[in-house]
């Protein structure tokens, strides 16, 4: 895989992501590629330079500011490991559960959040979901790196192995009970549906509860990445 | 402008929106569809029957779904006018001033979570910021035609202005006190800035206070529209 612009880059560099190579614009005065040359070097990587035609034509974003860096396959993780660690460091558990979020975008801008806010991991299905690629390590600007992505091949199961760990799980829809005046603190996990679709009914009904948003317009539907944020947030406020 | 798709255009034929023409997919069966059609045919609209290929013709995103809106140019509210009309209301404003917010994905998705959220309306500068354009329409889910967005020449002008009208005005930035500590009650706005860039100095130095959404990770930066649904809706649980 491939991440491009100074920014995305430097942000994996700082991770332990495994990078193959970093390729950088031949003969460039720019400061910041400069020291992010300097940093590849010091880890030692391997640096390539290349005219900004190559680079043109590596990019898929036609916006590499004069790097890109080609790293491994994305390592997703294990939900009962990552439970496991969190456990044993003494923290609250706070995962998102993505049931059928098709748009890379969203799934990006989900991890990004989750990992503002210090959740726990992201959880995803197999099938009928985004899985992270080029254009989630780019939207998620650099999160990935840190984020636990765990991909389940069946969301259920997922769900009922978690409520076996004690770990209390909420769907966020439309006809739930006010999430402000629901209990989000010690372990849970919060199912946030499609864009469209919202959580599935059988899904729905293996949860604990539903909260829902509070929503004062006509349109009664937010985006997964914005609906993620607020019930994280609003958790993160409980916790305080 | 034009939309497209069956929520788009059921949203819009719900609004005040002035309606040009509704273009149908001609002999469909598609249920849907034909609720919409009535619907137009009731509110006295021209509808206009093609075939596939012409709606895919003028369809811009090519998930048409059978039927594309064509609607009169996006009409800006007016400043002191929202503002007058709010209060005489005796409701309390809750602005989002967007400081250089350039994708339209971007002010799309925060249009839609203030009118969610009950936002009074979106302000943007005329300069260095999208404008509500047919990406902005659909991104928002139609929600461009309930919230007022307001354009203003000048955003440091603007921000006086509501000072002058009794509003707070808190920036969402790194540097702030904590916004889940912050009184957010009564007239407020929140001024959000664009991607990478934050709040302009300048600006932010202009507003009552600096409110910061608490981070606990690396990547420490969220975009535009999630930044303003998690203080929008801390506002609003504040409000309750």
């Amino acid at each position: 895989m491939k991440i491009e612009g100074k920014n995305p880059v430097k942000e994996l560099l700082n991770s332990d992501v495994t990078i193959e190579k970093i390729m950088i614009a031949d003969g460039t005065s720019d400061q910041e590629l400069r020291v992010l040359q300097k940093q590849a070097r010091e880890k030692g990587l391997k640096v390539e330079f290349v005219d900004k035609r190559g680079l043109d034509k590596v990019s898929e974003t036609g916006h590499h500011q004069g790097i890109i860096a080609i790293y491994s396959e994305f390592k997703y993780a294990d939900l009962d490991e990552v439970i496991a660690k969190t456990k044993a460091q003494g923290k609250d558990i706070m995962f998102i559960v993505l049931d059928e979020v098709l748009d890379p975008h969203n799934l990006g801008s989900v991890i990004r959040v989750a990992e503002c806010a210090g959740a726990t991991g992201v959880v995803i299905p197999s099938r009928r979901s985004a899985t992270v690629n080029e254009t989630v390590v780019r939207t998620s600007a650099g999160a990935t790196a840190y984020m636990p992505v765990i991909k389940v091949s069946n969301l259920n199961q997922a769900i009922e192995e978690m409520k076996k760990q004690n770990i209390w799980v909420y769907a966020a829809d439309m006809d739930g009970s006010q999430m402000h005046k629901t209990n989000l603190k010690g372990d849970i996990a919060l199912v946030v549906g499609g864009e469209g679709t919202g959580v599935k009914p059988l899904t729905k009904k293996l949860c604990d509860g539903v909260i829902s948003i509070p929503m004062y317009g006509k349109v009664n539907s937010l985006n997964a990445s914005v609906s993620a944020g607020i019930v994280l947030y609003e958790a993160v406020r409980q916790r305080m």
